[in-house]
């Protein structure tokens, strides 16, 4: 029975993924600080074990010979192993350990705002992308195997195009909104216990339940899918804001897609979100398009009023949505709003790929991201930690993953736009508090699929085409007219 | 060189091993309920590959030619090794399978009292237990092997001899003690909050610190180790007793045994405590011979008293240690004084020993466990769930470990007569709350080793001689005279 034999492969290395996955949540909300380096180790140890039987030959040839209904499963995993086996393993090594120290680098020269002495590790890491990208030499272009490893299949070139018509749509709206005075900030004190309580009632309507899910603390938050059935939000709260609710509907949002996904997808591998895009399409849409809206805070507002009276008692819903959707071009992607968002994205796509091509060496990063920043959104970064310091993520080592964010924008407007057509009274449905028909919505057409489908062919089945700026674009207008009053 | 290649293998299975005791960690303190399926397939996933390069030919042979340096490592693990090899990998994987459904099945016969709906579950472990053992023909005894699982090196006519010292020495006492009526208990209650600031108060006179310590709640408290730099304690505090405190200076006591190992043995392997009987000697040494001791006391009483008023606010430390030390015997081992404690091991020694010399019938089991009660303890037993349906470890599969707690009480007392020899005012130390000389006199003489040497030969290096009853018996003896004021 091949077919036995390639579920028990896939098994393997799910199992190892699941203990890998643990071990990387356990780090980051209840392991004591004086246990980093062993943790290190073992989850290296662990990487590479997992490395070794997924480039193991024999599982190659159980995957050449996979029965038809073991095919889509055998399709995905042949793809992961056929790139993993181009990688030379001291190449993978050499990538894990310069991401690790250019991590750790990086947590000094921002807290000094010092990028030469960053340079140095990040000039390691393009180095390594490159070579990493040139075990590709088939490609178009070098970021697309860099982009592959989070968006397969994905081009640069589609990217680019996407990312063209997506700042045309978004440069005017946001210059039209910068004109005018924007709303005011809610800029009371809202106490970290309540907005636990509150964002606990929330995801309990999304589906949170304590036999399948947990919410710990952490420094920056992120979700732990260690099983289908064992599903962990993170989150914090700072007192200052209400940023932590929306961070935490997030990161559900992410929770679902795992939780949802079809049991008998389980430990094969492919149990699992299809790709960066289409998982941040989920959390971004819980987070915005149904965490930012009319509807929801219909439903939410006077919970949070009872929860928070002093800092909330005597705002209009109109004036509090006003407050969560103002747009106001910033310094830091992740405090930005829905709307200039996707210009961050934007702009380090473009460096990054620079970079990758050599047309922009790392010395002169800074400068060209000063620059592009005064162009895109029209600031002036004061200095390098509130500017090319400020996210971890090229630091330690990736490159390639930026662009997943703003087209989980573009997805999460094509579903938003899907699921309005196909339960036409969604917005009173969430307005009455009722979340279970959108999550049904979305555990029948994406979450059940796992990565069954590429992302392409789930979107085709989901919403009919190709990946669209149009959706979103609908969406973020439609929005911004009603809460700012006027005709966009 | 040899030697780093054995020391890359040898890390490579501590690696192993530390997801191992994560998942462990987590599914008992952590996990949602609804991951057990999943987590369960992971655990025998991870310790079917740490099966795998155990027995694995090229580590053989890089212990063949361990230098010099690497000699006592390599003993060890080469003892290890053999013995995983003699064991065939379908008899592991039968052993591990009856040991999770006995677990279950034993979960209900113990809520209904019904063991016959238990019997064919124990039988078939016993049926396994005794295949394990005829893979090691040239013992002396089928339970040698089963013992060597928990106690390597120690054999069962040595633990016959020893126990029958201990049962000579400990009936009378108790009979004396039995004869005068009990000291009144503690019917007080206490506040489980108070419970947890005062244990960890205790924990940390004990060297816990938060940079490589936890402490979390469970069901069945233990100590996990993931590593020597994260040691986690766990605990349940019930409020009707201060047993929880006794129970978390127990678990600590394991804990510091594991934190306490040179770093040079981290991840080979043998960086870790060397037998039960041992790590037991280490846990109930800290929660007895020091936890239920005068000096103890004499510094922690004022404090307990000032969290609990109500309940300690009017005892003298006289009427306190009473209460903490009476001495009765009892149906429930987890709940017996230090006195009976033993009796309830050695009965549930002699019974296995039985069911493997296949010279007691399972279906004949209950019966002989409530003669055997009413013979050592003096009482009857009223059904099952209070007699031979009480401890999971024969449900698990697990025979030959019991006697490793009554070994530890032995060796616990031991170690408290010799660190009274190289600390001559170690109970004034205690006493004025300082706890870290008798610390770090263990740490020098027994946890530094590791698993380097036997327990035997540590015993020996440490106290001059084999395992002994006299210390015990002498402690026990000059402790129970004081609290009760006779001579005994």
């Amino acid at each position: 029975m091949p077919s036995r034999d390639l579920r028990s492969a896939l098994a393997e290395l799910a199992d190892i993924d699941h203990a890998a996955k643990l071990m990387a949540w356990d780090q980051q909300t209840k392991m004591p600080a004086g246990g980093a380096q062993e943790r290190g180790e073992a989850m290296a140890t662990i990487e590479r074990i997992a490395h070794e039987l997924l480039t193991d030959e024999a599982l190659g040839e159980l995957l050449e010979t996979a029965g038809e209904e073991d095919a889509a499963i055998a399709r995905v995993m042949r793809r992961d192993r056929d790139r993993a086996v181009r990688v030379p393993s001291e190449l993978a090594a050499d990538l894990a350990r310069a991401a690790a120290e250019g991590a750790t680098a990086w947590q000094r020269a921002r807290a000094e705002s010092d990028f030469a002495a960053f340079a140095p590790y990040l000039e390691r890491n393009v180095e390594l992308c490159r070579r990493y990208a040139a075990c590709f030499p088939e490609s178009e272009h070098p970021y697309d195997a860099l982009l592959d490893r989070h968006e397969p299949e994905m081009t640069t070139a589609e990217v680019r195009s996407v990312f063209g018509r997506l700042r045309e749509g978004l440069v005017p709206l946001i210059e039209t909104l910068t004109a005018r005075s924007a709303p005011p900030q809610l800029t009371a004190s809202f106490p970290a216990a309540e907005q636990r309580a509150l964002a606990l009632e929330m995801l309990r309507a999304l589906g949170f339940d304590d036999e399948h899910w947990r919410l710990d603390k952490t420094v920056h938050p992120f979700l732990a899918a260690i099983a289908p059935t064992d599903v962990r939000v993170t989150t914090r709260f700072a007192e200052d804001s209400l940023a932590g609710i929306f961070g935490t509907l997030h990161e559900m949002g992410h929770g679902l897609y795992e939780r949802q996904v079809d049991p008998a997808l389980a430990r094969t591998m492919v149990g699992t979100g299809v790709s960066s895009g289409v998982h941040e399409s989920q959390s971004r849409l819980w987070e915005n398009l149904v965490g930012r809206g009319e509807p929801f805070w219909r439903h939410w507002l006077p919970r949070a009023q009872a929860r928070f009276p002093e800092a909330l008692g005597a705002i209009s819903l109109d004036e509090f949505l006003r407050a969560v959707n103002a747009v106001r071009p910033s310094l830091i992607r992740v405090e930005a709003d829905e709307a200039t968002y996707s210009l961050h994205i934007i702009l380090r796509f473009e460096l990054e790929v620079a970079l990758v091509e050599g047309t922009l060496a790392v010395r002169d990063l800074p400068e060209a991201w000063n620059a592009r920043t005064r162009e895109l959104l029209g600031i002036e970064v004061p200095d390098d930690a509130h500017g090319v310091l400020q996210d971890v993520h090229w630091a330690s080592g990736t490159i390639g993953y930026f662009p997943t964010y703003a087209l989980g924008n573009l997805i999460g407007g094509q579903l938003w736009e899907r699921a309005h057509t196909d339960i036409p009274d969604l917005d009173e449905r969430i307005g009455a508090g009722e979340l279970a028909p959108l999550r049904e919505w979305l555990g029948q057409h994406v979450h059940r699929h796992g990565a069954k489908f590429t992302s392409a062919e789930l979107l085709q089945r989901t919403v009919g085409g190709p990946i669209a700026v149009g959706p979103f674009l609908s969406y973020l207008k439609g929005k911004l007219s009603q809460v700012y009053g006027l005709e966009l």
